[in-house]
């Protein structure tokens, strides 16, 4: 199984803020998490709001703690509240709109999530993909 | 960027009270949040209900994480309940009602937020409002 | 039984402030909780580090809930310190050093706690003590 | 009040790992708070063990919550292991010992702080001042 160096994640995070960037998005949040659901890097652009992190990682974890990305998890939870509703009570961290994309590598394993936080969520979520396939992954939005 | 000294905050708290009192709202409580989300000051009314430290903070924790007015994270809830709901599990706190303000400096930063409690969600709105631009801020209500 | 108003709260801040400007501490934070142990008002002067609120609730709060100054949790926790530590587990929040000091009325009920942090934990508790006594209670340090 | 910009916020991740490398210390973890005690940036070195943010957060966290570097609460914890027991319950996030250091702009007020975790405390606490000089701040370990 492949895995996210740290030199994979901080291309992750700066080719995501460079696509907010060139889309004209407001400040981003970026956060990387490794396939066992720990923070490997995390960057906040200047003029987010104060609880970004929370929220990028809400995103990432829940997407990964299901093994689907958080898109899902909002069509999920537009038919069944309370699903997503039960698994903030278990995973402790659950932020259930697009935005918490998942990495796979080739073999399409899931080796980590990326979380994206600062604009619309389909934005958020347009900005990890690009991320993570510059760095020459898979992303999977669910 | 300016900041909430105490003397602000304490002329917040007052003129929101006042409002409230000239109004003839139930008993108020207000909390003072500064640019990090921490607390710097709050005062409940007597003959308020006995977790309004909790409300106020809610309303005001929710609005400064999100970066927007709690009345925002009303209209979102409507639309979306799982996501104020999500917000809840990785904030800690939140209480998406209108009520929470952000407070802006006279170049538009964030340098706070006010949250208020104990009459109806627009009327603490409104209170919350006045204090705030008494002590010579923007308030930003969502 | 006698009950901290906000106007008897407000009359306990101050003067606690004064009597720490008098004796030249650094800057304080006070909380005043009621008998149930719910936030009544705070104050955190200009200059004090982040999360102070949290520090005189603990002491605040952990006085009122064995219904002892925090100076008596030190002591206790001197000798028995899985004691406090257990208390944390079961109040979730208590620090226990002297600056939580139970506010009496004149039969000697116990209608709140005052707790403050910032100096030294002795100069905490004087200045507590001074505003406690400048609004008419007694204050009963553990 | 200066402030950690995220430019800042790498050049002090990248010197303190630089510096790691130079005196070949165990893959390093680097967080930076900002003034709010929220998180701005985070990475964690390959190699190093998984819940390495939560060991960064907690010093940096604790440091900034007293207003002191954490070698300030490692002191403290040897004479009074119940405060900073206590400090873990009314924070919620604490690691008392060397490596959480207060940030300090130029008039010395407080404008963040960094954790470092991997190597020896000690060892974490010079890699921390050495990113921390390097951004034009000054670090204060308690």
């Amino acid at each position: 199984m492949a895995e996210i160096t740290l030199r994979k994640a901080r291309t992750i995070i700066a080719k995501t803020l460079a696509k907010g960037r060139d889309m004209g998005l407001k400040p981003l949040s970026v956060i990387i998490l490794d396939a066992g659901g720990n923070v490997k890097a995390f960057e906040r652009e200047d003029g987010a709001s104060n609880l970004r992190f929370q929220m990028a990682h809400g995103k990432a974890y829940g997407a990964l703690g299901v093994g689907q990305g958080s898109r899902y998890l909002m069509n999920r939870a537009e038919k069944q509240p309370y699903f997503t509703a039960g698994l903030g009570t278990v995973f402790g961290n659950i932020l259930p709109v697009p935005g918490g994309v998942l990495v796979r590598d080739r073999k399409g394993a899931i080796i980590g999530a990326v979380g994206v936080t600062g604009d619309t969520s389909d934005n958020d979520e347009i900005a990890a993909m690009a991320g993570i396939e510059a760095a020459g992954f898979t992303g999977d939005p669910g």
